[in-house]
């Protein structure tokens, strides 16, 4: 322990991170977190944050070290955590706590937990349990991570992802509306491992109506998480013989609609009894507000949303500066300016006004170019 | 020389084909050719085509080599040349006969030059010399770098380049017209290296008369090539005292018109009068039809045309399949679908109509992106 260095701590973190990564998608509206008990540069045992939130990381991974090693091997080890273990008793006992009646002699962690009922009370209960606390090893690879969870605790809002795939000049249809395929198969399969990874899938009524898309994750096996269908639908026009309220009993369908739009009882009952959930968004206007939509899904404990069209709703997100991240698949075609356009009007007076976000990262994918921009 | 291995003859044509590529913008109709004399894994002279095209890069890396090691140290060595040498009496003697004369032992060369006074007859000169001749090291490297040679040879067509700036929603300015600066300095410098390799920059008048733009090459030094400027302009309606037309005494200037333009006679005189040379090109229209106006481009000994735009013009080249290579940079904006288009109207039926392109390379330019995309 007195000899670990700053880089094998790295890379324990590392794999706990990558081990994380894979509860996104499944725990909302708690934080992906992974946890790994090491002793002498030995894993002991490993746990993460089981489907549905509990029990917490710390826990799995306290129990399978002792199943493999035994309690005496415990001892004096050390704990990767991606997040601070909580220290407030909720459905489970304390982490913290857990930890310390192991006799975990050293924390490594990435970042506090802005839950108020945590921010940093796990880190000082464990200091007074008299265990090493190590703060700040890889927090923007964590953060990265739990950026959806973060983002709800901190501004009660779900991280929003706008995925984008178009052609060279911006096009997401023809004219006459046909936009199957434009992007290669190797995008589409990295589309749906978004989706896997998200909590909701976002779309507008229009999108829904034209393409009637039914917005699960393929080609991630049969245990793939399937994310809630989100329609935003001011007026309530979905149709019920559409192949989202027709699954609406298997995967999950939420619509949001306007005050008003309940007036139409025939095809409110019809949704309803497809089994959609109809959640109504206070405003003003016939629009649903998007802010306002996403205030309700965080609300309800989404944490990741996926927005996938169309330009109406993708402009609307960015004019009122909601998307924190944006994925633009770029296919080799050109469609030309009477195609649809991937980002409706925005009404820009000038080009300084423009919604702008930084670069993250750029690949190929297939004969495709991702290239992913952040909020900056 | 026996001893020689296949990474050595790369490692040298490597060489060779980066000096070859100093060369474009300043020798057509010529190919940009290197050529290294090498003995004993010893670079003795080196020699690159010339502005204007004489003297061949062969005779001034014999002469070179003559200068700094004597004829005798020339005597059984290697040429790397990057294209065939020739075999005919233009304005220079054969290049093959000087090299034989040398006493060069060994050519070792990409590719063939098809240019049919010359077509294979380089390669059975230095053969029948008793020279051993390697063809094939780095053909695509060579073949890429004498795109706009070899296509004017083989299809009486300059290489076109297509330069796409434009927001994440494909979108070159904003409804108002405002477009400066849409991509970042790194960007735009890129751009200006993108020229100081082409012959001809060129637009639509639309453009001309809109951005009433400048052209020229900048940050490349004062003996950076400028470009010749290309302006397709079907009814002449270019400006006189626009800064294209002002600048055409010490930068060329080419307006390519309809038959029927030259009616407006003053407009034509004032053109001439600043300098710029007016081209008629055949057709019906009121429009130029750009395939007639490249084939026109080529007969003037252009090799290499940029298009810098704009979108009418970019959909016309598209439709017409003149696009061979196309360099699209992306900038983290959104500016909504009143922006202007960065391709105009294609008239597609059905996508699988769509004109298509293969990713090359993609890369990350300061804060924007460039994905570079050829001819399938």
């Amino acid at each position: 322990m007195g000899g670990t260095t700053a880089a094998e701590d790295r890379r324990w973190m590392a794999m706990a991170l990558s081990l994380a990564r894979r509860g996104l998608g499944r725990v909302a509206p708690n934080p992906a977190v992974a946890a790994l008990i090491v002793q002498d540069q030995r894993l002991l045992g490993r746990g993460v944050t089981a489907p549905g939130g509990r029990p917490h990381a710390e826990a799995q991974a306290l129990a399978a070290a002792n199943d493999l090693a035994g309690p005496e091997a415990v001892k004096g080890a050390t704990v990767y955590v991606t997040l601070e273990p909580c220290a407030h008793h909720g459905l489970t006992p304390p982490c913290a706590d857990a930890l310390v009646a192991a006799g975990i002699a050293r924390l490594v962690c990435p970042l506090g937990d802005p839950d108020p009922r945590v921010a940093g009370r796990g880190f000082e209960r464990l200091r007074a349990a008299g265990l090493t606390v190590d703060i700040g090893v890889m927090a923007a690879e964590a953060a990265a991570i739990n950026a959806g969870f973060l983002r709800r605790i901190e501004h009660r809002r779900p991280h929003l992802t706008l995925k984008l795939a178009t052609t060279l000049d911006g096009r997401i249809a023809t004219a006459s509306g046909e936009s199957r395929w434009i992007t290669g198969p190797e995008a589409r399969l990295r589309v749906h491992g978004l989706r896997a990874r998200s909590d909701a899938i976002l779309i507008g009524a229009g999108t829904a109506r034209a393409d009637d898309p039914m917005l699960d994750v393929r080609g991630f096996g049969a245990n793939a998480p399937q994310p809630v269908r989100v329609v935003l639908d001011g007026r309530l026009t979905l149709p019920a013989d559409g192949r989202l309220a027709r699954s609406a009993g298997t995967q999950p369908l939420w619509i949001l609609h306007g005050p008003s739009a309940t007036a139409t009882e025939d095809r409110a009952k019809a949704l309803t009894d497809s089994g959609a959930r109809l959640i109504p968004i206070p405003g003003d206007g016939r629009e649903v507000d998007p802010g306002a939509a996403l205030d309700a899904l965080a609300g309800a404990g989404l944490t990741r949303v996926l927005c996938e069209g169309g330009g109406r709703l993708a402009a609307s997100l960015l004019r009122a500066g909601l998307v924190d991240e944006l994925w633009l698949f770029t296919a080799g075609k050109a469609i030309g300016a009477e195609g649809t356009a991937s980002v409706g009007p925005l009404g820009l007076g000038r080009l300084a006004e423009a919604p702008a976000l930084a670069l993250d990262r750029i690949e190929r994918v297939g004969a495709d170019t991702l290239s992913v921009w952040r909020r900056s």
